[in-house]
C-alpha cells in the first residue's frame, strides 16, 4: 500500500515529519511504501543530514504550505500547490491509499469534504482514538473532537463507525458498544444522550451494551467502543493523555501509562469518509509521526471504506 | 458548629456511617459536634460493638428510611420520619449547621428544593468537587452532575459559585476561573460553551482566565476553578477517580493518585442553596464518611450562604 505523508503542515516541519518517516521504515509491512508531499529540497536535506538515502521515499514536490493560522476552507482553495492539497488530489485519484498530516485540522477536514467526501449515508464524519484498557486490550473512543454539537442520529452513526473500526483495526469480532453517560440507567443523561439511548437500545447495527460511566472507560469491563459527542470525547481524550504526564511528573513510567502518551498512536483516523485520512497533533515529535504512519497503515488495512459502505447498504435506519 | 449526618441512607447503613462518625471525632475542630439521624438502637449497637460510648454523639431517632430505589420526590414527602427528611427539618430550622448524607441523591436534592431552597437569584444549584493538581494545590470542578443540560447563564452562575467556594474553602484570594472546552480560542466549543465564553469574557464577578482543555485540568497551570455542565463534569470526575484505581491495579500508590480516591473528600457540597448540604457516594466506606464529615465542616466554615447572598446583591447581571 502507498501511505501519503504531508511533511509541511506540522509545527516542526519538515524535520519531524521526515525523521518520523525514516524511523518507521523498518516497522512497515513489506508492501507498504511512503510518499512524502512537500518541498523536495528540504526533505532531501533532512534525509542526507541523517545519513538516509532520499531514494528510500517517493517525494512529490510542492511549493506551498498551509499553516496553522490559515483559514481552513480558504487555504484549501487558495493554495492549490500546498503539500496538503496535492496529497488530497493523489488520495482522491487513488494514487495513494491513505493520507496522514499533522497540519491544520480544519484544513484537513476541508480537504476531506472537498475531495474524498463522506460515504453515502454518513451524516457527519467523526474522528476516533484508541485508548488503553487495564485488561491489556485497546478500546475506541468516538467522536473525539469533530462534532462538538451532535444529535442522536450522529451519535448512532458514531457507534456504527466505532464498531466497524474495532472489527477492522483491533480484530474484535463483536465489539461491545456503550454510550458515555452519567449513570447506568436509561433515564440518566442529558436530552441528546437520553434520546440516543432509545435509538441504540433497538439496534441490530452493533452490539449495544448500554450506558458507561467515566470511571469504567479504561477498565475494559463493559465496553470496547465508547460513543460520545466530539465535545465530551475531546475532553476525555485530552484528560487521558494528561495522565501520562501526571505520572511522569511523579517519576512513574509504566506500560499502561505509556500507552496514554499521544505519541503512542500519533494520529486519529477520520471515520465515515471515502478514504483513509489520519490527523495528527500539530506539534508531533518524530516518534508521533512514526506512529501516525503506522496508524495510517492499520487504518488502510482495516478496509473501513468497504466495511462502512457494506453496512450502510444493510442498515435499516438512519440513512438520509 | 453542629454537623448533621444521615446514618440510614447509604448502601451499608448505618454501620459505615457510624464508623465514619467515630473515626472523625479526633479530627474535628473543638467546637464541632456531630448529630446522627437514624435508628437509635442500631446506631448505639454499632457504637457499643466498637467500644465507643454513644454519648459521644447526639442521636435524633427516626423510624423510616429512604432507599436508593425510592422515587426521590415522592419518598421525601411520603416518609416524613425518615432520617433524611428529619435531617432537613433540623437544617431548615437552624438546629444544625450542615447536613451530610450518602443516601439517594435525587431525594437529597428534593430535600434541598423543598426545605432550605436555592438562594435568591440562583437559577439552579450545582455540585462541585475538589480535584488535586500536580502543583500540590486543590482545584474545584463545578458542576459535577446536577445539571446535565445547562444554559450559558447556568454555567456563568456555576463560575460564581465555584469561585466563592475556592475563596471560602481553599483560601484562594483571587481564584482563576476557566471554562472547560476543546480549544483555547473563544471560537472553539459547542454552542452553549461559545455563548458562555461571551458572557464570561465581560465579567467582573470572577477572575475569568479563558478556556481550559482537558489536559490542563490537573496541572494547575491555568486555573483553580474549572466550569462545565453536569454531564461533562460528572464524566471528568468519575474518570479522574478511576485513575486512582488504574494506578492501584499497577501496584502504584502515590500521594497525588491517592487524592483522586473518592474517599479522600467523601462528598460534594451543593452550591447555591441556603445551607450547607453534602452529598456522598451511596457505597461510602467509613473512611469516605469520615472525610465527608470533614468536607461538611469545611463547607460550613466557608460561609458559602453569606458569600453567595452578598455577591448576588452586587452582581449586575444574570439575576432573574
Amino acid at each position: 500500500m502507498k501511505i501519503g505523508l504531508d511533511t509541511m503542515g506540522g509545527d516542526f516541519a519538515p524535520k519531524n515529519e521526515v525523521l518520523g518517516a525514516i524511523a518507521v521504515l523498518p516497522e512497515l509491512k513489506k508492501d507498504s511504501e511512503i510518499v512524502l508531499f512537500g518541498n523536495e529540497t528540504q526533505i532531501k536535506t533532512v534525509c542526507v543530514e541523517h545519513g538516509v538515502d532520499p531514494a528510500r521515499f517517493r517525494i512529490i514536490h510542492t511549493t506551498e504550505v498551509i499553516g496553522m493560522h490559515d483559514h481552513p476552507a480558504k487555504a484549501f482553495t487558495q493554495k492549490p500547490d500546498s503539500s496538503m492539497v496535492v496529497g488530497f488530489k493523489y488520495l482522491s485519484a487513488g494514487l495513494i491509499d491513505g493520507f496522514a498530516s499533522p497540519g491544520n485540522t480544519g484544513a484537513m477536514m476541508a480537504g476531506v469534504m472537498y475531495t474524498v467526501k463522506p460515504i453515502e449515508g454518513i451524516l457527519r464524519p467523526c474522528i476516533s482514538c484508541f485508548y488503553p484498557m487495564i485488561n491489556g486490550r485497546w478500546g475506541i473512543l468516538v467522536d473525539v473532537g469533530l462534532n462538538a454539537d451532535s444529535k442522536p442520529e450522529n451519535l448512532y452513526q458514531n457507534a456504527i463507525l466505532g464498531s466497524l473500526y474495532a472489527k477492522g483495526a483491533l480484530g474484535d469480532e463483536n465489539p461491545r458498544v456503550a454510550l458515555l453517560n452519567i449513570g447506568e440507567e436509561s433515564s440518566k443523561g442529558n436530552l441528546v444522550v437520553k434520546a440516543t439511548y432509545e435509538l441504540m437500545s433497538k439496534t441490530k447495527d452493533f452490539n449495544f451494551v448500554g450506558n458507561i460511566e467515566g470511571n469504567d472507560i479504561m477498565t475494559g469491563k463493559k465496553a470496547d467502543v465508547v460513543v460520545c459527542d466530539g465535545f465530551v470525547g475531546n475532553i476525555v481524550l485530552k484528560m487521558a493523555e494528561s495522565v501520562y504526564h501526571l505520572a511522569l511528573a511523579q517519576g512513574i513510567e509504566t506500560e499502561f501509562f505509556g500507552k496514554l502518551n499521544y505519541e503512542f498512536h500519533g494520529g486519529t483516523p477520520v471515520l465515515g469518509v471515502n478514504a483513509s485520512v489520519i490527523i495528527g497533533h500539530g506539534s508531533s515529535s518524530p516518534t508521533a509521526i512514526k506512529n501516525m504512519i503506522l496508524t495510517a497503515e492499520k487504518t488502510i488495512s482495516a478496509k473501513m471504506v468497504e466495511r462502512v459502505k457494506e453496512i450502510f447498504k444493510q442498515s435499516t435506519i438512519l440513512q438520509k
